[in-house]
């Protein structure tokens, strides 16, 4: 059909035809369709929404509107994990070689940070010399050889997507359920993945801040995956405080070295075991969470995690021996701490302040083009829950130049009071079908 | 506000302040905001449309986007008329010269004819020499010395409104209440009239094809018009039939002339009258509708209304001898009858297909660029509720090439049945304030 008759057909909500999606699809990612089209449909999409089988339609022609990885000759189950963003995210990068080191493929294309959430790339960059602009070529090769790669998309993946994500950002139109599942599940289908975890964040630091919109998006991404032809479960997490107790990219990776020996945090563990769990399940090598755990548990315990990540590292052209010493990994020149001013309960210590606050010393990017410094962050000596003194620090600030203004950010963000009435358990439901 | 903001409160259906509404037309007209912005505003104005207040703001800012005519010189209540677009519309020509002769200064700014229906610039340039585009001065001149001027539209009035609507139409939002009152109100305010008579067409041949919309309209214009400081009534019309007996630029002429002769068509006449007395109560040359019928009567019969036509034809650069001798007009050089293949009553001529017809034949354009015939066109010899026998012509055919097509055309947009269920009265409804 004619492309004003297709933006009519979204713009009154009617049924879509696969091919006319398709061929709308086609003319973005080549340029054809003139971008003030591309926004009216846009918007349409944002009042209207899209039936999931356009959805799927939307999503398979984005992703076949640029390069996608054939890791077929892999004769395993290959899974990813893909989280909606929060801040202290690390789970990605003890998650994937202590998966990989049980036998499951991950073959993980990440993200960058921007605004209070970060990015695993630049996480890893953290590293000194781990590259994440492999060749696909390579990529498939570690995949093969190592069960892991972690890289970065390069512009060649899901170019409709790039396109339309840009345009959603200047009018308006990101906060839309099915706007959202296509450019994730577009992307995660470029991998050549099978199956899919996906840890769809709620709260203060989370792009959805309220449960329901969460789950709303977790059941389109599960009901559009498995139309896509992905196995797909999605968790419901906690994202009102930072995860773990780093936030900042050289601080995220010692937390991340901790949890694959077995001593990190207990919330970004348990969250690394319960998505980990569900990765060998759908990667066949576990038939249930419980004997999936048992198997994590050993990658630890055994050291076969934490040996895969150096392998990896290694592979990609980094400093393995930052395992053994994390002091060579980049350290800030200062710290300071900031301590209670009153006795009490840590009620509330807040993702979305917090991560502004490491953003502004420098851990994070305002705009895509500011660069990271990636010593400096925020260390939580102290999680929500925890009973404290007065002067007690509560956070270290890792810092370059004058810390007042973080100072006083942080303290901003924390609140004692009496009581904590927190969630028990940071997973709050899974999703799947 | 930013603009992306801007576009997140009309899509949220917020509350919008009048100088956000000005700066983001401004940047319009300016060409400063990208049209991918525009079009998402527009898709996010169908969907939620605006309250009347930010439809006057949006009004006014189209309308001094650009050059906005001052007549506050001429001492009188300036009245404009102003119809949605039907088949065989050619009210505007003998209304205007009336209304003139009655004493109420008329500035008329008039636009072309697209698709189906026909436009009065092109329906007055079939007068041989007519001239449409004059000067700014020239028609504020004419104004002030005849009461009376009929030109189109430069580019400098309401650029923003220009630019919007080339957008509207390649992004399926030209159906939009409150999109449609700015247009046409930016447009007729440029024209510095006090009070405005607006013909909201219903039916077949009109823009709105039914009464619920139509009356919608009508009163959203009445509103926004008189917000925006105009007096205003809104008349809804029948346009299921064509208008009168003629649809051709030429051949409307013809049927202006006999109008302001007193022996035109009684619904085209009927309508000519409603709407001039309207104006006349409007304009304050009558206190009533009854006392400004008289006065739109002795125009007619007098020859005043005539005479004062003459000489805006002349002022103009037209011939005015065609007043005398309307065989100087552009003649078709062949016609031909469509007949009535049984006797019955013409129950239906449709509007839309018979302007398609006309529009086909030359008579109209299919895209903007097309060039008009002035001369060709259909001449219907009887009316709906009409009675008539088998072989009776119904439709002349005012044509140049092979009539084939158009004949069979106009056979499939003729009804003849046992009876007909028509309107009474053209009129439908008067919407004021």
């Amino acid at each position: 059909v004619q492309v004003v008759e297709f933006i009519r057909s979204v713009r009154d909500g009617e049924a879509l035809r696969t091919e006319d999606i398709q061929e709308f699809i086609g003319q973005i990612a080549s340029g054809e369709l003139p971008d003030y089209q591309a926004t009216a449909y846009l918007m349409a999409v944002y009042h209207r929404g899209l039936s999931d089988e356009a959805t799927v339609a939307t999503t398979l022609a984005m992703r076949d509107s640029g390069e996608v990885i054939d890791l077929s000759h892999i004769d395993k189950v290959k899974v990813d994990k893909h989280s909606t963003g929060g801040v202290g995210d690390k789970i990605s990068i003890p998650l994937a070689p202590l998966v990989a080191a049980c036998g499951v493929p991950v073959p993980m294309i990440s993200g960058r940070g921007l605004g209070h959430t970060g990015g695993t790339l630049d996480k890893l960059e953290s590293i000194p010399g781990f590259q994440v602009g492999l060749s696909q070529a390579r990529f498939c090769e570690l995949v093969e050889e190592l069960g892991i790669c972690l890289i970065g998309a390069t512009e060649k993946v899901a170019p409709a997507d790039r396109k339309l994500y840009a345009l959603r950002d200047v009018t308006a139109t990101v906060d839309s359920i099915p706007l959202i599942t296509a450019s994730i599940l577009s992307k995660k289908l470029s991998e050549g993945i099978d199956a899919l975890v996906l840890d769809v964040k709620v709260g203060r630091g989370a792009f959805m801040k309220d449960e329901a919109s969460a789950r709303k998006l977790a059941e389109s991404l599960v009901r559009v995956g498995t139309g896509a032809g992905l196995d797909v479960k999605a968790y419901l997490t906690h994202m009102n405080h930072p995860l773990g107790t780093t936030i900042g990219n050289a601080l995220e990776i010692r937390e991340s070295l901790e949890i694959l020996r077995g001593e990190g945090p207990a919330d970004s563990t348990e969250l690394t075991m319960a998505l980990g769990a569900e990765m060998l399940v759908l990667g066949k090598a576990a038939s249930n969470l419980d004997e999936a755990r048992l198997k994590l548990n050993d990658a630890v315990c055994s050291g076969a995690g934490l040996a895969l990540f150096a392998q990896v590292i290694e592979a990609q052209g980094g400093d393995a021996s930052v395992l053994d010493d994390p002091s060579k990994l980049p350290t800030a020149p200062q710290t300071t701490e900031v301590c209670a001013t009153r006795p009490g309960i840590v009620s509330h210590m807040d993702a979305l302040g917090l991560g502004m606050a490491a953003m502004k010393l420098g851990a994070g990017r305002v705009t895509a083009e500011d660069v990271i410094d990636p010593a400096v962050g925020l260390e939580l000596l102290v999680k929500p829950g925890a009973k404290v003194e007065e002067n007690q620090p509560l956070v270290r600030i890792h810092h370059r130049e004058d810390s007042a203004i973080c100072h006083a950010s942080v303290h901003e963000n924390i609140t004692i009071s009496d009581a904590y009435e927190g969630p028990e358990s940071i997973v709050i439901d899974v999703i799947g079908i």
